[in-house]
């Protein structure tokens, strides 16, 4: 094994390894995926299981505040992400929220028909707006662009730039600014995919103008599994929106039950149905975690773990080619490295308790996050793949399956 | 008081309170609304959160089945539904799920331009109506009946009939086979909300025909506060449906991340995003408890219980009016008594233990739920409302309050 570099002492002050509850012998580098449970989160849970909704019945709707948990999450969050507090909700998944944003920004330009995207955006993202394009059956088109040059093709005919920040393949960070700007200049409404950035990255939505954000809260965040995802609004635009999904809780008066929608005032009017209390619970409490936490300080530290991450596996696993960004300031928190037999070395990596993830056809992606992974882990990582990559002959016909790994 | 009427043993088969951790000194007459907290569903949840999330992180997505949790649990919603397996799926919450039926309802009938609903009908259902007519933007129009007479308002301009089968503030039942095939006559799709009717009465679904159905887990099924919703779709018509909300867990490979939207086979197509792992699994431990319940045992016993309920409430408060209808087979599992004075009347119920709900402007909601309400509990709700309605002036100036209670 080559020796490594010397490893910095713990002593970032953003490092909190003992407020998770890890597993054993495992680095986890896949927080970008799904971040781990912090200690204090079954407790929580089960509190508001037991005591509230056990307890109070149905009367921890106004009790525990369970009706206001979007909104109130929702102002934690904006922090996290540079927003005006009143100007994020969460709720239902990251896929329910695009179409709200992109629905809400089609009609914002109805003389326009085109939604401009770019090729490494989260599918999910693009098949949203196929579904919304199918559904309105009004001649809308979806444009993808190579990422590094989706900035060239917007032009007056772009109704909605639709972007996810993050690439979450290879990390790649769009330039939000110029983006954003662009988009503005030529007429268009912005909407930005946070799923890779909240709780990775500083943002200064109130400072970017852009018109929607949304974001899920399972990666980064720790929110866990299933965790709900949030929509941010302009605030000048929010009481101008009408919701196409313009559910009960959405209502200017929900317990009214008026026959009829009226939407409610600011950002609660793009509350749907019935909020995942339980889920609602698990995020607010792993929200704790992020208090006292700077983000430009949490940037700095993401970008040292990732720099030596790099540093060690290029100086120690030549066969590994990095595909993401070498510029730090160019990449999200991830890192991802290319090998023809990435999916069966992830596997040996996760079997030998490192655990990244895959994605075809041959990306290796590790997510670095200072709140819980040192620069020692990053090194003793690293130590384990040289290992893997030293010991095993990598030949391609010794390893057939299919990613499943998310 | 009143001397009641001899109160049975509690020998009811179905009779499982001990298998429900509620509080002390309450008698919870508003499963209807909230079910209360299965005694096993707190540990079973924990386990989900520290061993599942904890001790898996990202590896629970196949390790612990949480991708197949939406499918599998619906299998289990299935037959206490009447459905056939794979017809159902969980996700998203009720009012998602009425805009996915409908939204695929209008495109089978492109020709035709009416939504026809009732007055009686939840109103996020006509929320949601509107919200899709005013994204569409191509003529729809939705019609309000009375319940009474709505089947009598089906003719071949209505694309899709959309009723809920019990009515959330009398209970009232709609005849499903009546209208379905009165809807089915006239060329419409049939679309019912199950929301107070799953886990409260036997349907036949399978039997039934209509193209889709949907409802919520968080009221008689106990799955907790934001339990995931359902969707049901006619088992012909599923390989069909171009889903509009077309979320990459929805796609056929969400997993090749394709660029382009491919429905995936049967009911997965109607999934979205990520499922809520953790309302999901305190909903599958909540379903144990219906493993051996019959549902036409199940509507037996409720119907003893709110026949009881109203004949002691006749007899011993003869200020309250009966809402909801005579006939125990026109009405769902919850009985509604009027007073001018419900409101405040519910709030003094509440304070003495006795949980139901009130709806304005003068509905008491009263839900009975054989699994954990006995007969003798029906009596001594009875009794404590006795004793208020005896015990206070019920002088309308005296209370002045908005109902928050869900």
């Amino acid at each position: 094994m080559t020796a490594s570099h010397p490893v910095r002492p713990d002593a970032s002050p953003l490092l909190r390894k003992e407020r998770f509850l890890l597993p054993d012998g495992i680095l986890y580098l896949d927080g970008n995926s799904l971040g781990p449970l912090p200690r204090h989160v079954p407790e929580r849970l089960d509190g508001t299981v037991r005591e509230e909704w056990g307890q109070s019945l149905i009367r921890g709707w106004n009790e525990h505040g369970w009706m206001d948990m979007p909104r109130r999450i929702g102002d934690r969050i904006a922090r996290l992400i540079g927003a005006d507090p009143g100007t994020v909700v969460l709720g239902d998944t990251l896929s329910i929220k695009v179409h709200q944003a992109l629905s809400a920004a089609l009609e914002m330009r109805p003389e326009r028909r085109l939604i401009l995207s770019d090729s490494g955006n989260f599918p999910t993202d693009l098949y949203m707006a196929e579904g919304l394009i199918a559904e309105l059956d009004r001649g809308h088109a979806l444009r993808l662009g190579a990422p590094e040059d989706v900035i060239d093709r917007i032009d007056d005919s772009v109704a909605a730039v639709m972007l996810t920040h993050v690439d979450y393949r290879t990390g790649r960070l769009h330039d939000m600014e110029a983006i954003t700007r662009a988009a503005h200049a030529a007429g268009a409404v912005m909407i930005w995919d946070l799923a890779h950035s909240a709780g990775a990255l500083p943002l200064d939505l109130a400072g970017l103008g852009a018109e929607f954000a949304v974001g899920c809260t399972y990666k980064y965040l720790n929110g866990g599994p299933g965790a709900p995802a949030f929509i941010q609004v302009r605030p000048d635009l929010i009481d101008a929106i009408r919701p196409a999904l313009s559910g009960w809780l959405g209502h200017a008066a929900p317990f009214a039950f008026e026959p009829s929608y009226r939407p409610g005032e600011g950002i609660e009017r793009m509350r749907v149905g019935t909020p995942p209390v339980l889920q609602m619970a698990a995020l607010d409490a792993a929200l704790d975690l992020w208090d006292d936490v700077d983000m430009d300080r949490l940037r700095a530290a993401s970008i040292r773990l990732s720099e030596r991450f790099i540093s060690e596996v290029e100086a120690r696993c030549p066969e590994l080619d990095l595909a993401s960004p070498r510029d730090p300031e160019a990449r999200g928190s991830q890192v991802s490295f290319r090998h023809p037999e990435g999916y069966a070395m992830m596997q040996a990596l996760i079997a030998d308790g490192v655990i990244g993830d895959f994605r075809a056809p041959d990306l290796m992606r590790f997510g670095f996050t200072p709140l819980y992974l040192s620069e020692a882990d990053v090194v003793a990582a690293v130590d384990v793949l040289e290992r893997i990559t030293r010991t095993r002959s990598w030949d391609r016909s010794e390893f057939r399956a299919r990613a499943r790994v998310t």
